[in-house]
């Protein structure tokens, strides 16, 4: 089946429409040469000849093709749903549609993601985190697709950002973890290579150690996937320390909920034994027991404010402002004083 | 800026070709009609100008899109979120790439993304459910996009379908929370409007205890949407009934953990005063306390074996062969037997 067998072409639309296929190839490339008129005779045949691409339609309905592009890493937990969810439903209001790619972590995926919706005709792309191959950007800008990066807030950065800084909210909520008395400290991060995000984090946690007056040695990292079995396993491994760190600082509130399920298993007592905590306070903190001491992310807010934005870069009336989210320490039951040396 | 800026039209590309206009749109429109050389020419003039929608670029290389388009009710949790990860994985091996849009369970939202995916030129389309308005399966036919229906399988259906009867599933539920001894049994189900996979989970409940020879009175049914405050809030309802339900079944695990988080606010315990059910099998069913009971739903598989189905119709090896996913009850903590009468 597909689309590939006898489709319409565009001598089939020129002859529908009773136009030169000259007049039908000005309709897809230059509309605004052509008179509404026979815009709209031409729409009419492509659309009754089920002409496709009937990309079209659309152009000539609209120079625009009034479709965003959001390429995330992973739609495989919750992290990006709720911001992504507001996100669309901001687009929407505004009479854009939102495709959604994940590159599941892997940089040739978001590359090869990326092209097929300029290729696709997106008018502007949602990119997460700043680190990728500057070729990328020039590829988007040749072909004049606007592109926002959220998650992430960097001023400095070429391209504009709607988010938080990742280093200061985590740095927030180290400061909180050192003021409960804990020195030995352990985190289970997400993997740094190729995500700005995560490693921001761990240099948020560093920069608390080390105004605290605590060396490097105060740090133990375990670097893995953000997955719940990928926490469990790297809880357990924190656990067999000795000796073992009083607190496991987790990149994400999935690793964390990884973390406190081991420990479970491992009749270990959160926070009592050890403290455990999260980031990005999504649903799942609040429901876990102990419920997850996190950095709320405000993922709605977010989302909204990254669409208002990037709607205003396509259609010309802002070169891109960079929107600062802030973020909170959310204090629940899983981070408490260390337990006293036995 | 946006692509809107002059961008390039098809004369460019044939003059920078050295071809005439026509021969560039037969390359966009019967590209077996053009010798390679000449269509190679013309990609590369396509692509060094930028020509944006540069679908044409694609259209030259392949007739394919290799784009598959899926609509998905919700991005706003986890419940589609791991079998869409398998679903794009499959594909990415087989060449294709997955954009993806989320209706909100918006009827009118999902006529839109559709028609937006097609007009972008997606090779197919994954939809989740058979219930909608027939017109846009007409709308598929007429552009000769091949659709997939996923999570529901139904043979009889018009569409073919990878999935699993819904009914069957909670029927296979309700028949243990029978076995336990329940006869007050209430259930939290998702909107049943528009969403024939809800409705079903409610009739293969009410299957269960017409076959235990129960009326309809034994079953007290709240309709909510899938979220974990709307479970809580529903759970806190039916708690107020006199006398109250020895179980609640919910729709999915999201409404379940909901419930579970407001018997533990509520001091009730679960499940020595009240059971409580959810469905899917999403990893927050194992990290809740008490761990939920739940239908397990392979997800991965269903991602999979939908992926492979639709390329298999997008290529015209297949027609559409429905395929069942089989299902089964994974017994956690959250249901035991009723407590005793007092």
């Amino acid at each position: 089946m597909g689309k590939t067998r006898s489709a319409p072409t565009l001598n089939d639309v020129a002859r529908e429409a009773g136009v030169s296929t000259a007049t039908v190839s000005r309709c897809l490339n230059s509309p605004e040469r052509v008179i509404e008129t026979t815009r709209q005779r031409v729409l009419q045949a492509v659309e009754s000849l089920g002409y496709t691409p009937n990309f079209a339609a659309r152009v000539m309905a609209a120079k625009r093709s009034f479709t965003i592009g959001a390429i995330i890493p992973t739609m495989d937990n919750a992290i990006f749903a709720r911001g992504l969810q507001a996100f669309q439903d901001e687009l929407r209001e505004r009479g854009y549609t939102l495709l959604v790619s994940s590159s599941a972590y892997d940089p040739e995926a978001e590359r090869e993601q990326i092209r097929t919706l300029v290729a696709r005709g997106a008018d502007g792309l949602l990119l997460i985190g700043h680190e990728r191959d500057p070729e990328i950007y020039d590829y988007l800008d040749r072909h004049q697709v606007p592109s926002l990066v959220a998650w992430s807030y960097a001023p400095e950065a070429k391209r504009p950002s709607v988010g938080f800084s990742n280093a200061s909210a985590m740095r927030e909520l180290a400061d909180s973890v050192l003021a409960a008395g804990h020195r030995r400290v352990a985190m289970i991060s997400g993997l740094t290579q190729g995500n700005d995000r995560a490693l921001s984090r761990v240099e948020g946690v560093r920069q608390a150690l080390h105004a605290a007056g605590l060396g490097e040695g105060a740090l133990t990292l375990i670097e893995t996937p953000y997955e719940i079995d990928k926490g469990a396993e790297a809880f357990r491994q924190l656990m067999a320390l000795d000796p073992r760190p009083t607190v496991v600082m987790c990149g994400n509130d999935v690793l964390a909920a990884g973390a406190l399920r081991e420990a479970k298993g491992m009749g270990i007592a959160v926070p009592e034994q050890v403290s455990v905590t999260g980031f990005d306070d999504i649903e799942l903190a609040g429901i876990v027991s102990p419920a997850l001491t996190t950095v709320h992310v405000p993922h709605r807010e977010m989302g909204r404010k990254a669409a208002r934005e990037l709607v205003a870069m396509v259609e010309g009336t802002s070169a891109g402002q960079p929107v600062c989210i802030s973020t909170h320490v959310v204090a629940r039951q899983s981070l408490a004083a260390p337990p006293d040396p036995s």
